[in-house]
């Protein structure tokens, strides 16, 4: 099934310490460093040598709440990447940002920057925010519900696409002799009117080098799927089983055609935590030796911010109290909630075999095995229409991501799966995305 | 009047393409590197290669009027010096943000991100925002009036100073043993109520270097001058002669000691623009051929801004219209209007006159002349009670910088003025500044 010349996406999502809640009690870990930003340059160093399509960071405008006992610092996306920007030169920079709590005018100014700065690299993972604790940090009397926040994220994306627009690319002139510095004709303003936003425009800066960043999307729910659709250009979705996302790929493809869009242009690219070992047994070892270092307290945190129900009074080892799990219940229209009652529903574990499923990446797909074998599950999801490309997680750096550079990029690219060296200088390049033209450049000239 | 050991701050203020509104046409600019970040990451380089206090950018959200005409791009300020902080060690990095137009909880990452990254190089320059176009991108009726915008000001500096202080310095554990990663009894919500902002906190990351960023302000109005020598620990302003500078030095200092604030905790560095030559009349003749480039439409729409007059219609080699000049007018609050309306008085310019009077620096003082005659008003201003230093405008980039530093920075220093070397890492280091400690620390000890 493989198409000719058709090349995996391979990000690096970058979570301090590692994807695996335990990873910074693990021996080989740096959890002094979570605030070193040298940490994070030599990482995307790393990950650029490997001619990656570029890294990632999540977030969320608030202090989670296992903190005590979880290295879940967050510190802000745009300024990390941009420290990072300055001492990269290929590799793509995706930050998170909300649409809920973020001002469209600031944002749209924080991520020109960005991608100016880096000549181009910047994606915007377009979040709504789940973690309802934020609203308390903004003023708001309570956490907007999961279709609201969708719908201003639909109309905030709206008035960014604008401003990101607002100067054509050739408005800026700097002519001396004139005295033109810019061609006004080609700089307008926005004008918009809507529900939640009334922004008057232009940017006060040129037309950044892609024109926008990259849109990126990680929600799966059915607003999450119909807005991915729409406008992302790289989707990063969890699932546990290749029919899982089979049927996610084959969904979103098809919602993307129906309207117009080409698949190639929508990205979906599955999170995968490996866990590698010469042998099997080797992997399955460490996997073991991290899940050892777990505080089940944070794992029961985890597990109620996801589910909405508190297990903390419940048998660890006992038999797991399904009937609890109500997926009609406020968390149940969450795409993370409908993927742990399905592993509830398929495994039937304890709380506890519960809490070691989820401690490795927050319920995307673990996997511990030999190089080969973690190289087998990625041609295989890639090659029977689950995933363009991974968000590969590593459950602790940074030894973690540097063992998969060494053993399973190589055997990817001896199968001709994914690149030696990076074609252009882009994110839109390397992932085979177009660069937008400003839609009052198209609009002007289909005027005139 | 010297004090022994006392020094000179310097601050390398940085417009693109310089301080005279014609800068960018003069031949030695470089009008088409205005976004390029390596051009200003050469400049810090070479204000830190000279040991300078810090650079310093302006900011606005809007559109700049006379974008037609002006090199006046506005890049977003925190995202531009975290570029610059990756290439740099020691220079101090402050960046223009306003508490009309951002989130206290969005701002305080911002900064503390910048902090972290530079290892304590943050400061952050407080506005309210006078470009009234700005409240049409957040989707204001209307921009709040001057005295509204201090009061909210006020509010937005206590929810931020105490988001800085949410992390004690020694919350963060990383005890890989113990499991534990935080002392959340050193982390506190902050609870925030008040007339503008309701604020749970705490931040999502530990307290950086410098605790908070250095609180820089830059308005003159009484409103400013209060906030000022309450909050700020080192303010930019505009004079034209050494009494004014003398009075508004004596006035601040005079509130901030009643206050209780020692005064050589607050920094008062009033800009200058320096056109230099190996002769006064080889500096005249710079600053004559640069003013010959100014394009008056530009100067007109500035002195519209100013003064809240539409010139474009008077003849601008005939009598300066001064009945038109009204301080009990909305723009009369404002220290700017204050310092045009007394150059009209005092020198009883031309429009033209007064239109290249503005151009240089927009109100600084701009002055033409030697090393040693620049160096000279430095040294009398810093003797007299006037100065503790300067916010350096060169009226053209980046040669303009280049020969002061040459030029004039080893006069000072053979007069004992001027470091030769950083003492210290952070920017509280140059500026001599305490380092704060959080206020629940304070509040804890003290209960306990």
């Amino acid at each position: 099934m493989s198409q000719p010349g058709r090349q995996l996406a391979l990000n690096l999502f970058i979570y301090p310490g590692g994807h695996h809640e335990a990873a910074w009690r693990y021996a080989a870990s740096e959890p002094h460093r979570v605030l070193d930003i040298t940490y994070y340059q030599e990482l995307a160093r790393r990950a650029e040598a490997a001619a990656l399509d570029a890294i990632f960071f999540a977030d969320g405008p608030s202090l989670p709440e296992n903190i005590r006992y979880a290295s879940r610092v967050r510190f802000e996306p745009v300024t990390w990447l941009t420290a990072i920007a300055a001492v990269t030169s290929r590799i793509g920079l995706i930050g998170t940002a909300s649409t809920t709590y973020t001002d469209p005018y600031n944002l749209a100014r924080l991520f020109a920057s960005l991608d100016h700065i880096s000549n181009g690299r910047a994606g915007w993972n377009i979040v709504t925010t789940s973690d309802a604790a934020a609203a308390q940090n903004f003023g708001l009397p309570e956490h907007p519900p999961h279709a609201d926040r969708y719908e201003q994220a639909r109309e905030f994306l709206d008035v960014v696409t604008k401003l990101w627009d607002s100067w054509e690319d050739d408005a800026l002139v700097a002519d001396r002799e004139s005295g033109l510095f810019t061609d006004t004709d080609r700089i307008h303003r926005i004008d918009h009117v809507g529900r939640h936003y009334r922004v008057r425009g232009p940017l006060p800066v040129p037309r950044s080098p892609q024109g926008r960043p990259v849109y990126v999307q990680a929600g799966s729910s059915e607003d999450g799927r119909s807005f991915a659709a729409r406008h992302a250009e790289a989707i990063f979705t969890a699932h546990q089983t290749l029919p899982s996302a089979q049927a996610f790929y084959a969904d979103i493809k098809a919602r993307g055609a129906a309207l117009g869009r080409r698949p190639e242009h929508i990205r979906i690219l599955p999170g995968l935590s490996p866990f590698i070992g010469s042998t099997q047994a080797e992997a399955d070892r460490l996997e073991e030796e991290i899940n050892d270092l777990i505080q089940p307290a944070v794992s029961l945190e985890q597990l109620r911010r996801i589910l909405g129900i508190d297990f903390s009074g419940y048998d660890l080892d006992g038999p797991f109290p399904r009937h609890l799990i109500d997926p009609s219940g406020p968390h149940g229209a969450a795409s993370r909630f409908q993927l742990v009652a399905d592993i509830v529903e398929r495994e039937r574990p304890t709380l506890r075999g519960l809490i070691r499923r989820l401690a490795g990446a927050r319920g995307h797909w673990v996997l511990a095995g030999t190089p080969v074998r973690i190289a087998d599950a990625i041609q295989t999801w890639f090659e029977s229409g689950a995933a363009d490309g991974f968000n590969v997680m590593p459950p602790w750096l940074t030894g973690g991501f540097d063992v998969f550079v060494a053993e399973v990029v190589p055997i990817l690219r001896r199968r001709g799966l994914f690149r030696t060296a990076y074609a252009g200088t882009t994110l839109r390049d390397h992932y085979g995305l177009p660069r937008p033209e400003s839609g009052y450049a198209v609009a002007r000239r289909r005027s005139a």
